[in-house]
């Protein structure tokens, strides 16, 4: 089959490489129909050393199940599914408790020899634990809607879940890519009333309004900042989504954030530490989130999108063709594009 | 009056200051049965620079009202009461929230034209949202575990309940000052039933035990993270109180946290970052706590006080007169004294 690799920095191929086979009596094989490039993986895409062998790449993706190993008990040959970003047991006290990314048994899609999600077909180990039935065809129009369940919905769900966001908080988003604009939808199904969205690329915070953004802030670094504290009286935002992972973007998370509030993370931090000393320290500020369990919240989440009352997959703006794939990275390395699905 | 003043690192002095009176209408006069040393009193102890005009010190105490403004509504001469370590008004938003540290109108003991807690008497500004009546006469015995109550009791609460301590939750507290065993009593009190206490002086750990550390690591290090987690199946603590606000205890926080965790921190941070990166984002640790609201937990904690079902007084140690404070101070800084009351 084809699938994606990567090489090292901005070398992205589509080769060939082995159809995958039930090898445990756990694993599944699934037929992918909709895959997508992530922002994690523009980190790669931006430094990864160049190598002589390349990586399996991706780990967003829904499609048809194949074949099931004989212990696999919940799904069926013809289901349609979807895979959340890592794989896990959905039984372990970790994933009882919610925290799927820290499975007693589970993995990254992509590592070791478990394929990557930007190929024709997976192999998916634990797949009773990991799959979520979707209850659609092959055709459905929700589709990029129901891709977004892997990954990037859940991320600004948890963004917003674990920042404490409901009815009563104000909340900022800093970042105006396709997590930071999940986290504003996210929000305000959550019930805030005031989002404030931290972005500079109109097309984006545009489609940030949509989503529920209330408030647009262009402006960067200290005049960002007295911007959100002046559309809150002075006292910056309950909660705060911070959507990027670069250390500025985490500085200003702490210049907005309310006494007592709290900032949440979801952007993969590229800084080994954090400025909060002292005056955070008086200001009672918590910092908190991390890699989303989107495995957690998928089913919370499904039926809000099978009935229409978010359309989360608005974050796609570019279709491509699976063996497109480098152009896909390019266009979303340059913003060109807002976030690319791939289509076997 | 008498009152303690520092001038510099180790420079303790009782002299005579102008007597307390009411300047606002809003304000009240307390003759201070009971006053205390605090450990964060020890940071300008060990590093204040000298000066030649001395600072008032000390923000713990329990006296009696001896006067009121025209606009004190809530307290009569005689009331014996309680002042948190931060002066508020109770009805601002952020008082309203819990977060009294943060009050719109209120301050610190000791700065500007306030007096500090370590004297014969204070003026109280804001006096009814300030003080909490404590029903009981000048002779009362439970004194020592009521003036725990102006600090390093909601303080040990503050860091379990912002650490989100429960019956289903395990327990790590670091540090076996004060603070550390006041947190030991409060997880204890708030249902946790593994409690590890990491300390290494005998009589403090023991009190800890009695108050309700299930298990005392005395090792330090990675040795002392290594037994934590033996102790927990290598997982670690769901919840970590962190009560000493050193960069090794917070390193050691972060090396007992289970995945999904919590680390709360109520020690005074002395340093302006935290190592925070990748690998915590991996796990989603949490790192919350800070300045503790004592005027926000006084009435929750305040009954069970009454009737004896917590002593956190036993943390004082040792009783001397006011008079006696620079001993006081060096007896604390040479841990030769756990916490030492200043008796007028």
């Amino acid at each position: 089959m084809r699938a994606t690799l990567i090489y090292g920095a901005g070398d992205i191929r589509v080769e060939n490489v082995p159809d995958p086979v039930v090898h445990e009596g756990t694993d599944a094989v699934v037929r992918v129909l909709r895959s997508c490039i992530c922002g994690s993986d523009l980190w790669p895409y931006a430094s990864k050393p160049a190598e002589e062998q390349g990586d399996r790449i991706g780990h967003e993706f829904l499609g048809v199940v194949e074949e099931v190993g004989r212990d696999v008990t919940g799904l069926r040959r013809g289901d349609v599914v979807v895979a959340p970003f890592v794989w896990a047991d959905n039984t372990c006290d970790f994933c009882r408790e919610g925290l799927h990314t820290s499975c007693r048994n589970g993995g990254f899609w992509g590592a070791g020899d478990v394929d990557g999600g930007q190929g024709e077909a997976v192999r998916v180990p634990l797949a009773d634990g990991t799959l979520v039935k979707l209850g659609v065809g092959e055709d459905s129009a929700l589709l990029p809607s129901l891709l977004t369940l892997s990954d990037v919905f859940p991320t600004g769900h948890h963004c917003a879940v674990t920042a404490g966001v409901n009815e009563r908080t104000t909340v900022t988003v800093i970042g105006d890519g396709a997590v930071g604009l999940s986290a504003v939808l996210a929000a305000k199904r959550l019930g805030a009333e005031q989002i404030i969205l931290m972005g500079r690329h109109e097309a984006r915070t545009d489609l940030g309004r949509e989503f529920g953004a209330t408030d647009v802030v262009a402006e960067r670094g200290e005049e960002g900042m007295e911007r959100v504290r002046e559309l809150t009286g002075g006292d910056g935002t309950h909660t705060v989504l911070e959507c990027v992972g670069l250390e500025p973007a985490l500085d200003t998370a702490f210049g907005v954030v309310r006494a007592g509030g709290t900032v949440s993370r979801v952007g993969a931090p590229q800084y080994p530490t954090v400025k909060m000393g002292f005056p955070h320290f008086l200001k009672n500020i918590t910092l908190t989130g991390g890699v989303a369990p989107a495995r957690a919240y998928i089913e919370e989440l499904l039926p809000d999108v099978l009935e229409g009352r978010v359309h989360p997959g608005r974050v796609f703006d570019r279709t491509l063709p699976l063996e497109q794939a480098a152009d896909g990275y390019r266009a979303m390395a340059e913003r060109e594009a807002l976030k690319v699905i791939l289509q076997p």
